[in-house]
């Protein structure tokens, strides 16, 4: 995605998250190349592991759960340890979801699975969520703050397992599209969130709060992602172009056109997502657009985000972190083009 | 494996051991046939999801952390979390082994990706990970015992690294071979050992005694397996005869063979493993024989069982439970067939 964060938000903690980051896999006692696939995944080395400083991502999860620590009032390098293990659950989710949905790039570069195969990619996502599970537990807060951490772990599995089967599904409602992108997607902005806060010493009224923003602000991303995913070109997602039509990825747009198309349109749209005969991706896109859904999904965005930012306010954070807070979910989604 | 274990020892715990396991599936929400597709691999039901009772693996890992406990003069049942992580992080690696492998079959089924498709099954693998992973964190130790299992885990993926890297590689020496098998097989089962001992209070001794233990026993474990890849039919090992010749996987009787190997013999297994010319598996197999190979291998087996035998002898186990973690690893691998 093109949007660049608010820099007078990323630049307190950037760096510090990058080294720790950094750290959990330096430590680590090198095994022939098996970390150095992490590493070039995470965006530090090039293919042929030579260290880098190109494009990576924008590292979002954690940095909510660092403003979320200072927002209750905590000192954000407590967090550090879980926000290093938010982003590397984020990464191992991509790894494995790259070769399941057969992503030849990622942030403009090759894929791991494209590099290395499909088994050394497997591999390198397990070693990705086992390490994730490792930063986790350094963390300060106690065994439950783990569990919680575990937990998302395993919503991220269940809401990939939705994502994929309404592939092969004629017949998903919009609640489950819901259901699905709150487990693939909220589950983990939340709980980035959530553990900010717990992690902050903040009350259980904070906590929820952040829980809730996060939950939202998940929800508004993922709608912004999907929208991206039909009407995006390659150079502001650093995929193919229409990507999600490509896969015949039944995102919220494609089921409310299913929902709304007529006559020559939904034989078009059946017949590509239903029956997978061939067509122009440029001309299901139209096709959706053509049906008013793309308003109706600026419109939910909208939504969710307003809902985010109210459900934020019960939590009176200290400044400036709920301005940054929603400033870095603004900064997100895109309101405008979407 | 044909082996069953002495049901002496297993009718104490396997029970138990079972409903623990199935009670970890069992109170997830269900989603789809996410969690179906678990129990599936787990031996609990059919291809068509009906309940059965049919070849499940022998759980022999979690036997050891449970007899490990009872030894060291604990309760058993303070272990079952620990012992259901232990198995489910162990069946997380057969998933995704089997994928990476592209095994067919698994236990006289067919594995999950041949049923579901390479997907959904990695999607599934993880989901066994998280599991895993949430099991470790309700065990009753402190937090030091789960960041143990997650570097376990970690080993796991090290591991097998190793074993596919070695696959493409023509100059594995036999210590590299230890390395990985180490890491594959031998770390699991160690932390199986350790794990027992520390959760029933064992003092250090107990539990570095228990922790050599497992490490031999996983080492002589593995060199069994390996001797069978290569000579058992599919009737022991539920898998396709001569296995890890058709995958050209450089196990230690193959290491080894084509260090002793000699003119046309050397130029055969040279040709098959490094130029990946076609060969039949069993004159590949009768030629690794004719090196004398496999007498070596059962040396090592013998000699790693030794070393398991005598490490367990400092920690003073209660009784019968040193008599029967050696009767359970003496049941696993098959001295005389070797």
């Amino acid at each position: 995605m093109a949007m660049a964060l608010p820099t007078s938000i990323t630049h307190r903690y950037v760096h510090a998250l990058e080294a720790e980051l950094q750290a959990w896999l330096s430590q680590r006692t090198p095994v022939g190349h098996h970390y150095q696939m992490l590493a070039y995944h995470m965006g530090w080395c090039s293919e042929s592991l030579e260290p880098v400083s190109g494009p990576r991502g924008k590292r979002f999860r954690p940095l909510l759960c660092l403003l979320a620590c200072d927002g209750v009032g905590g000192r954000w390098e407590d967090a550090l340890p879980m926000a290093a293990a938010i982003e590397f659950l984020h990464n191992f989710s991509l790894i494995h979801d790259d070769i399941e949905d057969h992503d030849e790039s990622r942030h403009h570069r090759p894929s791991l699975w494209k590099l290395w195969g499909e088994p050394l990619a497997i591999n390198a996502g397990d070693a990705m969520l086992a390490l994730s599970g490792l930063a986790a537990l350094s963390s300060s807060g106690d065994g439950e703050i783990s569990r919680r951490f575990q937990e998302t772990a395993l919503a991220l599995t269940e809401g990939q397992y939705l994502d994929m089967s309404f592939e092969r599904r004629m017949d998903v409602s919009s609640a489950e599209y819901f259901e699905m992108i709150g487990l693939k997607s909220g589950a983990i902005i939340a709980f980035s969130c959530e553990a900010g806060g717990r992690l902050g010493g903040g009350s259980e009224t904070q906590v929820e709060a952040l829980t809730e923003f996060g939950r939202h602000f998940g929800l508004a991303f993922q709608i912004c992602d999907d929208v991206r995913g039909i009407w995006a070109g390659l150079e502001q997602t650093g995929k193919a172009p229409a990507k999600d039509i490509l896969n015949r990825k039944k995102s919220l747009p494609v089921l409310l056109a299913l929902e709304r198309a007529r006559g020559m349109d939904l034989d078009r749209l059946h017949g590509f997502y239903d029956l997978r005969r061939d067509e122009d991706p440029a001309v299901i896109s139209d096709v959706i657009e053509s049906t008013g859904v793309r308003e109706e999904m600026a419109a939910e965005l909208r939504s969710h985000l307003h809902r985010a930012y109210e459900a934020l306010a019960p939590a009176r954070l200290v400044q400036p972190y709920e301005a940054e807070l929603r400033a870095l979910a603004g900064s997100l989604v895109d309101v405008a083009s979407a």
